[in-house]
């Protein structure tokens, strides 16, 4: 099942179950997202029954699935980025057996199709594609295992990223806050049963195709994650209660042979370039670029739906 | 004028103004504290005539003023503190003119009374005595002279924090996520003006009254920041809109003069004796413990009312 939010004046939207063809929809019988994940048991009955699609989703605008959550944590679990990511900004992290993971913004998940602004290219802007996952309430202490019961739907994420600011907060060690402004999400959050195939041990294993101004830049696969989701949820929920709606985050989508397949953020590929030829070559991206980003199975269907945006000076 | 939340059954309760005397109340013109933020100007008119409070607030559950924010983002805006949190952990944090900062849990904000929950002593359970305050909308890019005028409401903060935890998240370069559960928030919010002369130059010029299992631990004073929290609010604001509710924090209140007039946390106090004695002495919470936070004008009056919790095992 697939599910969408339509833009109906309101902070939240209206939550809309898509059809499988998606060019039409029904109403959900939770009013927005951020409601059925508080009563995902009580609405699952109506919303597994739903069978029609009266309405045309040609017109609709659409809103980030979840348009604002409670709480938005993204964890690096792919490996290759972070090795890379570290090389890039000089860090020197001690080796850990528990997931990386930061709190980010998320009172904003801005829809495709809108302006990402921001003050000026001298921050270093970059995109970073990831997957993400949104779970019910998951109480403090909740371990891995039955962690994976608690994710009820699967996204797609851009965590717009702002490279001059990222290494200097890196090294506060507070984390980022100018660095991590508001992400993006792709307009479909899905359940897991809907990847089939694709969502294995916590990880969703379809290619993130990643185009920058019009050409291919990334293309690597979600299964490599180091953690699966639901271990990133045990982890998120080690001290805490985890609010229903809160969103969990893969961290940039990378594999090993990064070098063939390319990159989901431009700060990969300037730690490639430092690797291999002593400096960063590729610049961050200027306002007017524009970056898509689709997920795809291997029929070349796009279960999220295409996220895009055009970089504006703010 | 000091602003409260009652217990209604509702996640966000309902706001109220409370009495000079702190002894009844008035319901306000908007429900809740978040809708006050967002409307602060179409509300005013009716919040500032409110001359009569006829309920009594006795008996009436206080919840947190803000139960739950969309962001909180906190400081450490008091340099004697983070020195000496630099030296127990072992962090060298490069020198920078900007202000320290993270983005924390917002989703909750536990109210005075409740009891605060947690896996284990082994974590190193510690209280953070903080001011705070609440914007309405900021927009990315304003100054710290402007963002003055956003600052519509002061509060009082318990910045929880799991010791054991936070050395190795801050190592990382990601900051806290397992170290820094939800915060407590004392029960009165108070527009700037309800401080008369205490609130200066962004400063909340009050000695913050820590007492741990009913002794005296600390009594520093908010005057000491080095940045004001309108200073605050203009870095956080440097890269991203603040959503109407944003919360900023102060940090730890510390003052140079700790040995003399003791720390608004034990960490700070484990750093004296570890520049003192070599190493750290007090331990930190027990289950069954208690602290008590209240800030006190020159007259006695604490504007912000008491902060007090027990520590639990979750």
């Amino acid at each position: 099942m697939r599910l969408a939010t339509i833009d109906n004046g309101t902070r939240d939207g209206r939550l809309i179950v898509v059809s499988p063809q998606g060019d039409a929809f029904a109403y959900a019988p939770a009013a927005t997202l951020q409601e059925l994940v508080e009563g995902w048991e009580a609405f699952s009955p109506a919303l597994q029954a739903i069978a029609a699609f009266p309405e045309a989703l040609d017109d609709a605008r659409l809103l980030a699935p979840l348009p604002r959550a409670w709480q938005w944590l993204d964890g690096s679990a792919f490996q290759s980025h972070g090795d890379l990511m570290d090389a890039v900004l000089g860090i020197t992290k001690p080796k850990t057996d528990v997931p990386l993971m930061y709190q980010g913004m998320s009172d904003t998940f801005m829809a495709t199709g809108t302006e990402a602004r921001f003050p000026s290219t001298d921050l270093g802007i970059d995109f970073e594609g990831e997957f993400g996952v949104i779970v019910d309430a998951v109480p403090m202490g909740t371990g891995a295992a039955e962690a994976m019961q608690h994710i009820r739907l699967v996204v797609q994420i851009n965590d717009w990223s702002l490279r001059t600011l990222a290494g200097p907060e890196m090294k506060t060690g507070f984390g980022w806050v100018g660095a991590k402004p508001a992400c993006a999400m792709a307009p479909f959050a899905v359940t897991p049963d809907e990847l089939g195939d694709a969502w294995r041990d916590g990880r969703v294993c379809l290619d993130l195709l990643v185009d920058w101004n019009g050409k291919r830049f990334g293309a690597a696969n979600g299964h490599a994650m180091g953690f699966g989701f639901h271990e990133l949820v045990a982890h998120a929920a080690r001290t805490r209660d985890l609010v229903a709606g809160t969103v969990i985050g893969s961290g940039t989508v990378s594999n090993e042979n990064f070098r063939e397949i390319g990159s989901s953020c431009i700060a990969e590929r300037r730690g490639i370039e430092v690797l291999d030829e002593g400096e960063p070559r590729t610049a961050f991206m200027a306002f007017g670029d524009t970056v898509r980003m689709e997920a795809v199975d291997a029929s070349g269907r796009a279960p999220f739906g295409v996220l895009h945006q055009r970089v504006v000076q703010a």
